[in-house]
C-alpha cells in the first residue's frame, strides 16, 4: 500500500473513527441548563412551533442543517458498492459543507429495494433538515429521484453530482470560450459520457447559450444519435440527428470537449482533430480522459481543465455546493431553481476575472494567478467564494420568488 | 409569559437557533487535509468497507452515532403535535446523549401516513447509525414499531419512553421496597396509566419478580379487567380477573402505586387506603398524580418518588438511556435485550446504596445524601452513572451473546 493510501486510512481511523461529531451549541452543565434544554423548558418551543410551524427555524438547528443522502450506487468513480461503503464519502461531504460554508451537515445512507422506496424514505425524513444534498446516486434513477423529491419537499433538494458539476463546468467553460474568442452559441461541443453529470452539464450549457444540435454526446456505445433504439428518456434529449458514429468523426472540428466518463479515453491524435483554439475539460476523477501533459504536448492553442488539484484549472464541485446551499438556506429558499444555478455560474465565472489577493494565493499554495488560459476558474481555497456565490444565489432566490425570507441588508457585504 | 418560559425560548433561539451543531473531528484546513478527507483519499476507506463491512466502524462515525427518531405523536405530556413540534425535544435528547455519555446524536423527525411507512423509513436509514433511540411515539403503535425495527435492524433499537422509564422506575422501586421491608413477589401494585411507559414498567417489574396477577392497571375508563372488550392486545396482557372496578377498590391495601398518567389524579384519601409502608411513584410530568407535599402530609410511612427535580427521588430517564447506549455501542451489541435492561436496573439500584462523594453532592446541588427514604435513586448529575451502568450493560451484552466485540479489559475501570 502506498504511503498516501495508508495516510488516508489513518486519517479516517485515528484518533477516533470518522470525520464528524455532534456537539452542543448551548450550555448544558447545570441542572438549570438542563431544565431549559429539556423538560420542562423544552415545552415552550414545542408549543411555539405547534402554533406557528415556521418557528422551527427559530428554535431548532433545522435552518442550518443539510442532509447528505446517498444509496451508494455510484460512489466516486468506484461504482455501486452499496450504502455502507459510501459513508466515508458522505461524511466527507458533510465535512466540506462545514469547512467551506459553516453548514451543519449529516450523512444519511439509505438501504432500499425500489427507486420509489428511496424517494418515500427521503421525503419522510426531509422535514428534519433545511436542505437535502443527494450524492453518488446512479443514473438514470437519480433524475427521477431528484425530480420527485423536489416536488414533494418544500426545502432545497440538489443532486450535486449533476448540478454542482454542471455549474462549475459551465463557469469554467464560459471563461475559456471568452479567452479563446469563441461564441458558446456557435460552439461545436463533444460530451464524452452520458450519465448524471454529463446530462446536467449539457442542459446547463444550453441554458447558457449552447445549441442542443451542436452537442454530440457519447456513451459506452458511441455517439448518441436519433437512430438509436437503446436510449433512456434522458439520453434521448441529446440524440443528435447525425450520420457521425465515432468519437473521431464528432471531435473533428469541435470547439469544446467535455469528458465526464473515464480515464484515458481520448488521445493526442483526437485533440489534433479539433478546431483552432479548442477547450478541453477532461473531468474524469481521479484520472482524466487525457493527461494534461499529453494534451498540452499535442497542441499549444488549447485551454485545458481537469479534476486534478496538481494542474491548473481544477473543476471541483466544492467551488459551488457549499455556497449554493449557504445562499439558499439564508433566505430559506423552497428550492434551488435555474435562476439560482445560473447566478452561481456567473458568480464563479466572474470571480476568476478579479485580481487575486495575496491571502488567496497563500491559501491555495499558488504563485501569481491572473485570468488567462491557466486560470479560468477560482481556486477551491479562495475564501471569497462563499460570500460571492451565496450572495448571488440568495439574490436570485429572492428575485425569482422562491425565498421565504428577505436577504439581510448586510448579507455578506464584506465583499 | 413567565420569566422561566421566556428564558426557555431564549435559550433555544439565541445566539443561534437550536442546541446542536455538527463539527469536524479531523483537520480540514490545507489542500492536503482535504485530499485525505475527500477525493482522492476517501476512496481508501470506501474500498475497505466494500471488502469488509465491519470496517464502517473503523473509518466512520457510525459506531458512536445514535439517531433520536420521533413522529411527534406523543410529545412530552403535550400530545400529538406532529413531527416538527417534536424537534426541540429530539434535539434536547441528542444534547443529553452527548452531555452525559459522549455519544454523537442527531434527531430525525419522520412524517408518515401509516405505521408501516414509519417502520420502513426508519429501517431504510438505520445502517447510517450505531443505534436508534425512538422517542415520543404514541401507544399502541410504538409497540409494533419497536418490535418490527428490532427484528429488521442489526443495531440497538430502544424506545426510551417505554424502557428508559421502566428501568429507572424498577431501580427505584426495588430500593424503596427494600427499605420498606417488602417483597416484590408479594407486593400488590396499582399502575395508573396504560400507555407505553406503564406497560413497559409493569413488564419489567414482572421480570424483577412482581406477580402479574398482583398488578391492577387503570386506563381512562378505570380498572383493566378480563370482562372488558375494548382492550388492545397490549392492555389485554394486564387484564386482571377481578371484580374491582375503581381506583379506590384497587388501591385499598396496595403496597405500590405507580402513576404514569396525568396530574392530580389521586388524593390524600386514596393514599390513606394503601397498606402500611407504601411506595408511591407519581411520575406524571411535569405535574405528578399527587403533589409530594400532599402525599407526605397524608401519611408519614410512605416513600415517594416523582419526576420533579425539586423533590427527593427524581425518576428521570437520563439516569439510564445515555449509559445503556454507551454500553451497547462500546461492545457493538446487535440489540438491547432483557439481560442488558436488567443489568441497568441493578447498576442504578446499587449505586444508590453507595456513599455519595462530595463531588457528586456538589454537582447535584445537594447536601448530604444517604440511602434511605429520601434517596432511593442516584442523582441525574452523578458522574458515576456512566461507568457503572455502561459497564454493567456491556457485560450483560457480552454474556448474553449479542455483543460483536469484546469489552476492553480496562473498560471504565475508573470505578
Amino acid at each position: 500500500m502506498t504511503d498516501f493510501r495508508q495516510k488516508a486510512l489513518d486519517y479516517h481511523a485515528l484518533p477516533t473513527p470518522g470525520k464528524i461529531s455532534i456537539e452542543l451549541t448551548k450550555p448544558a452543565e447545570s441542572a438549570r441548563d438542563l431544565a431549559l434544554a429539556y423538560s420542562p423548558g423544552v415545552a415552550e418551543p414545542v408549543r411555539a412551533i405547534a402554533e406557528n410551524p415556521e418557528d422551527v427555524y427559530k428554535y431548532t438547528a433545522k435552518g442550518n442543517l443539510v442532509a447528505v443522502i446517498s444509496n451508494g450506487t455510484a460512489i466516486l468513480g468506484l461504482g455501486n458498492l452499496g450504502p455502507m461503503a459510501s459513508k466515508p464519502v458522505m461524511e466527507g461531504k458533510a465535512l466540506l459543507f462545514k469547512r467551506f460554508a459553516g453548514i451543519d451537515s449529516i450523512d444519511i445512507e439509505v438501504t432500499h429495494r425500489t427507486t420509489q422506496d428511496f424517494i418515500n424514505t427521503v421525503a419522510s425524513i426531509a422535514n428534519t433538515f433545511g436542505g437535502i444534498n443527494l450524492e453518488d446516486i446512479k443514473a438514470p434513477e437519480c433524475f427521477e429521484i431528484e425530480q420527485a423529491l423536489i416536488e414533494r419537499c418544500d426545502i432545497p433538494v440538489f443532486h450535486d453530482d449533476q448540478h454542482g458539476t454542471a455549474i462549475v463546468t459551465a463557469a469554467g467553460l464560459l471563461n475559456a470560450l471568452e479567452i479563446q474568442g469563441k461564441d458558446i452559441g456557435k460552439a461545436q461541443i463533444v460530451c464524452m459520457g452520458a450519465g448524471a453529470a454529463a446530462i446536467a452539464c449539457m442542459e446547463l450549457l444550453i441554458k447558457c447559450g449552447a445549441q442542443r444540435e451542436h452537442i454530440y454526446m457519447l456513451d459506452s456505445k458511441g455517439v448518441i444519435h436519433t437512430r438509436r433504439t437503446d436510449l433512456n428518456e434522458y439520453k434521448q434529449l441529446f440524440a443528435n440527428n447525425t450520420d457521425k458514429r465515432t468519437l473521431q468523426e464528432v471531435i473533428t472540428g469541435a470547439d469544446v470537449f467535455v469528458g465526464v466518463s473515464g480515464p484515458d479515453l481520448i488521445t493526442a491524435e483526437d485533440l489534433q482533430l479539433m478546431a483552432e483554439r479548442p477547450v478541453v475539460f477532461a473531468c474524469s476523477n481521479p484520472d482524466p480522459e487525457i493527461h494534461p501533459d499529453i494534451a498540452n504536448a499535442a497542441r499549444d492553442d488549447l485551454i485545458m481543465a481537469t479534476g486534478r488539484s496538481d494542474f491548473p484549472n481544477q473543476v471541483n464541485n466544492v467551488l459551488c455546493f457549499p455556497f449554493i446551499f449557504r445562499g439558499a438556506l439564508d433566505v430559506r429558499a423552497s428550492r434551488i431553481n435555474d435562476e439560482m444555478k445560473l447566478a452561481a455560474v456567473h458568480a464563479i465565472k466572474d470571480l476568476a476575472k478579479e485580481s487575486v489577493p495575496q491571502a488567496v494565493l497563500h491559501a491555495s499554495g499558488s504563485q501569481a494567478l491572473s485570468f488567462g488560459k491557466d486560470y479560468i476558474i477560482p481556486k477551491p481555497m479562495d475564501p471569497r467564494l462563499c460570500s460571492r456565490v451565496a450572495r448571488a444565489v440568495a439574490g436570485a432566490a429572492v428575485a425569482s420568488g422562491v425565498a421565504r425570507i428577505a436577504m439581510p441588508d448586510d448579507y455578506f457585504n464584506d465583499q
